[in-house]
């Protein structure tokens, strides 16, 4: 149980300069600390609303850092995720034409760049070199996946002048963040560590909606919009699309409600079978007796009880297909339906690369801006150790501490998996 | 002031018949009238919270009409939006499929399809009839302006015994709801009259975000990238983007953040200036000096005071071009720079249609989705004299007498302002 | 050395009514099937030219059938491509409209909805059910692979009373058409066989540009770019791309050459190795080592030389692998720089099915128009055994009897593959 | 009548180098400057075919001049054009990496940037600023509108060390390019003069398919798209798009066979009433009584003769609008309902920009280099005051005197325009 403490912010100090923002003779609404967004908004009559809330994101009037004094540095982690660029460039932006710090690090290659023994110097950012990259997929800084040993990146910054990190990554990425911060903390360093948290899967807590991931349920939307032209272009004909999702099957679900063209979503949440009176496979007769046709959407941390039980089986063809819940399905469809000499033509469709690496599309894009923004207000203000989520549609600052290590996933009571019920026929498993 | 017995929903009667949706074997978070939302969410520390909230929207175990008697008619008014027909789908499928109702009428063109004098009889949807609408742009029910009158269109749907009526569109179709709401309620009649917001320019109260918006930003966007590519190829390039708003510059603002590309943003909430210190014209006489080119975005209820001030002189060319702000400042600005024989060549962007007639982006499809099989909910419970709207990333009920008649518009100190100014680096007027 | 006389297009008789197309007010120019196009056109100073020609397609003044009693069926066979919808649209247009044919039968799921033991009825099509299918991928027919039984099919051609019948789709399905045609004479009857060919891969002979090849190079073209950024995201990204192309490389070779980040391209046509001085696995660790990604496209159809190789230690695996050069290679690459201890990440990406099930683009809709237009004046006048292939931007027909079996390919010295090396910047293997 | 000379392409001088092209280990099929492609191809049995042919165009095994020691230079000329970028960046990459010119200048804003006093230095390109520039629409380098005095001109050029100038753009740019060439031959220089022509209309002569035209064709079809789901929308709807083509109607017959969607295609090659048994409103009259919406394409140019004639009483309204066809065709058909009291709601779209300024497709990419790399054998070869064109799907070298001057129109008895007709049920005006 969550209590206000949990969810105060650490900070580097009490602030100590005036916020020099270009668009300040607009009344612009500075926001003190102890603004608060509601952690829990919904209620039955009578009941009574404690008063627990995140702090809210904004500019404050009162900044810790010098800007003109300042050096930024941000860096990029883990697998690609739509919006990644817009995020460096709208960092760039507000922390250099907004407060005018001087200079702004990109960092190569995730963590490993903050690391000199991986010999991937820092690159400094320029209008010219962030001006059209929000139109690009990708992240012009390069990735990596892993850690790095916080003592040798925190030396690096100190070396190199960086008051400011930028960690933009996953539940790991924050992790890291949080390690650095810790490690900020104990040698008394004057450095903000402010994460921005990227998860194509949607899964990191206390972050309603991912930047990255509205475009990938687009991009799924066009894949099962394929794979459902090639289910009808022949008798028995099944498309199969594997989406991502290791934990959470926000993107399968979401993409299955978009489309409105799907007969069975499988999620990493809700446990299904293959044989037997409720398993997939029978479901799957039905449905082809009834309309020839079907669409699978699968997550791919969906049905991981069932590769292992078909472990031993499977171990001879190599380890690789042990966790591929997609080949693995086309293989168990085409033999089960082979072996009853009926007609069925499996399509599979895996394009998690494709989804990852295109641009982030117009809401994306909206958010990446809100994070970006908001991030540089919370490290001007020598907030540290925290990202910046969105919760309820507003950006507020979220302790790494409880973040960190919790994954959100789908409630099958929830009201978006029964609208996938609803919406694909299928029943409960 | 709003108090919570504003927020009170009406209903037809009270629960009579047990909802039976098909996934009903999944323990279905059904839940209860008193189900709220709160109003405000944000706060200070040590504030009291007042325990104001909308009803939630969403099923509920027991509901007011038996569906397999139920008939239902679907209407769209107004101007075109991103994602009408998934409404249109997506209430047929929720009707038909999850709560068996029927018989679903597709009332053509408007309300003028509610007054049989106008000729144009309904369609009974059928499945094959919505399956792949979703797909095209427009509505498939074609849609009018205007209102009808209520006891002719109350007659009509009594002699059709059509007990749901969905209404689909903007403040003036809303308002036409209520009317009908009233007339049902005078004659003791049971017609369930839900709504369901329409507004591509966002700018309807308890609506956070609405269908469509997110697209018309997606493709306002696209334009904006034109109106660039066109400015930088000349010296003196100036790209001149008209967009929808009448009353409010949503999409303006939203398609200026997510672009990053504009200079000048220019909405109906914050009048501007042409001439003297502050004025356009000189502001863009010193972008251009200093990089070249430029482009301008403006609403199309922007300006209007510029218009009637120069409304004598404009008069002998005609009515029309008095109110088009758009092709006002082309003028004012060709005019400008060819007195002062400076190169600028103005290229103008008139998008409206194009931007209205597309079809839905996945984030709207799952918008529309969420409203349309809450708008089924709340018909089948009797609910009546409202429509579903989305609050703070819930779906709720607001009552049509709170809403109608009120606009929502961009507040000059808020957030999305603020933000409009940092990356435009376009001053206060 | 082909003669005219291997060009002259058989016909079921003498034109015996006069056309009656609705646009014959205007001067169309019919054509006389005397009307020729020139095989090859070019020469050197000096040469002879000599007059072999195919036959000019078009629009001839007197016809062979009574379009007012004809039926004409329409048939799709062999693995999907942009533009089947396209092509159905237009051969029912151009029949109904222009001619007047009164009954247009959708044969179902390629050739075995002519056998009626399969049990797929042929469809009536109406003006309804053809009106949007050009904005849908796939073929609303449905389609299969492999050949029935000609006295089967023409049998049903028979008791249907179908005298025309277009057969869409690839080398077999044009060997089919064929094999039908001589039935037809063998019977003496007068049903004329008309084909259009389909093939994604561009590798029909006398066919310049398939419909569909633009297409599926422009979708290619994308997922170069997601491989692309996804290659640039980490030290020694290679982004791998399987591309269709079974004998022939046409799509890798235009895509690379379109999109111009390409690296190394793979084709049936040019044999190469992995290991040596010109092997693949040296070439790529150059580029690396230079550039530090890597961008490579394979056709489906390249190296299989290779995979036989190795084909014994992959037997145990099983037999899939072995054809699939795209994971053959992504094992290889994966496997050498792991042994060298040099960082090395292949993301592989296999669009085959997203490429094919997408609608044509404009390019593609036109040569689709183009086609079923042509095939329809073709089949009214009694041509068959032919299809209407495209020579030189100009129409025109083909016995079936000098393209079936053929397979075209792209030549090593041609301009296109010399491109390919300059852009790429490969060597010769 | 062209005879073999009037085809002769003009030289600097004979080769006197051996070409260093990069893959020359390759077999590449160098040409001779006696290979040619036939000017007519299509004829019938029994004539007699002339051995006239252009030029064509390819890699020579000796060039001109000495690349090493060359400097080259290219400027793009008026309106954009899908493939501006393309041409630039393959012009760039086929003389840098090719033949390893070491110096290649970007003259900025079209010809304008050859003349000092204008004051638009040119900049030198360098592969990282060509890199991604074909993703984008427009031209890097600018351009303009107009021509400039020779002799400037060519003193800038020698000023700079150019030996090769290569001239985007259309029929205006093209006789610029002309000049420049006489120029350069009355002083005895040696400057290659070498063209690509640009018309996104495809209105220039002996360029069988222009570079943008494709993706000129899919964008309109878009747009037409929208028209006809407005047009749809409301009863008497009619969807009214404008379309380029001053001279020739190309994109508005080939947008009206794609999209199949259009009932009445206006362009300058065939005059059209208004008023009268075959003119248009009487014909949309009918149209809107059968089918209660309609959908017009207009191109920009058509119906001239209408707007002189209805001069007199427009000219109080400003100049501006006598020239625009389809403002003037949105009033006529407005008034023209309104006086019969018959609803008809008329929507205009104007998509001349959005179209002409997004980048190429696949089709175009392809185009583009063909030309580019093409321009740069010429170029190298010391040919000059010549274009490269597309001529049966060869690109040949085309004298700019035979050329400059001339327009391509639709011939209104062509197979394309009958098609037209055919499609969309517009009878002969």
């Amino acid at each position: 149980m969550l209590t206000q403490s949990d969810l105060a912010i650490s900070k580097l100090g009490e602030p100590r300069h005036d916020s020099p923002l270009v668009f300040d003779d607009v009344r612009t609404r500075f926001l003190s600390d102890s603004s608060r967004v509601l952690h829990e908004i919904d209620y039955c009559d009578g009941d009574d609303i404690v008063p627990l809330g995140f702090e809210r994101a904004g500019a404050r009037r009162r900044v810790f850092f010098d800007a003109s004094k300042s050096k930024a540095a941000i860096v990029t982690c883990g697998g690609l995720c739509p919006g990644l660029n817009n995020v460096v460039r709208n960092l760039y932006y507000h922390l250099h034409s907004c407060y005018g710090v001087p200079s702004i690090l990109g960092i190569r290659f995730g963590y490993s760049g903050l690391n000199p023994k991986e010999g991937f110097p820092p690159i400094e950012l320029t209008p010219e070199s962030v001006e059209h990259i929000h139109h690009q997929g990708g992240t012009i800084l390069g990735t990596s996946r892993g850690p790095q040993e916080p003592k040798v990146m925190i030396d690096f910054l100190v070396e190199q002048g960086v008051n400011m990190l930028f960690c933009i990554g996953g539940d790991g990425t924050q992790k890291g963040a949080h390690a650095l911060a810790e490690e900020v903390r104990k040698r008394g360093l004057e450095i903000a560590i402010v994460g921005i948290p990227k998860t194509i899967d949607n899964d990191i807590q206390y972050c309603y909606r991912s930047f990255g991931f509205v475009t990938a349920v687009s991009e799924a939307e066009k894949v099962i919009d394929c794979a459902h032209v090639e289910a009808k272009s022949v008798p028995g004909g099944i498309g199969l699309v594997k989406l991502m999702g290791r934990e959470a099957g926000f993107i399968a679900a979401a993409a299955t409600i978009a489309s409105g063209e799907v007969n069975f979503a499988l999620i990493p949440e809700v446990p299904f079978e293959l044989e037997g009176k409720h398993g997939l496979l029978g479901k799957l007769e039905r449905r082809l007796a009834a309309r020839n046709h079907a669409v699978i959407v699968v997550a791919e941390g969906a049905g991981q009880h069932l590769l292992n039980r078909h472990g031993e089986e499977f171990d001879k063809s190599g380890n690789r297909k042990l966790s591929d819940i997609g080949m693995f399905l086309k293989e168990q469809i085409t033999r089960h339906f082979g072996a009853k000499h009926q007609p069925a033509s499996v399509k599979y469709f895996d394009p998690s690369y494709n989804i990852r690496s295109v641009p982030a599309d117009a809401a994306d894009s909206l958010l990446c801006e809100q994070l970006a923004r908001n991030a540089v207000h919370a490290a001007m203000c020598g907030k540290t150790d925290m990202f910046v989520g969105s919760w309820h549609n507003h950006t507020v600052h979220v302790p790494l501490p409880i973040s960190v290590g919790q994954i959100k996933r789908i409630d099958p009571e929830s009201e978006m998996w029964t609208t996938v019920l609803a919406i694909t026929g299928q029943d409960k498993w």
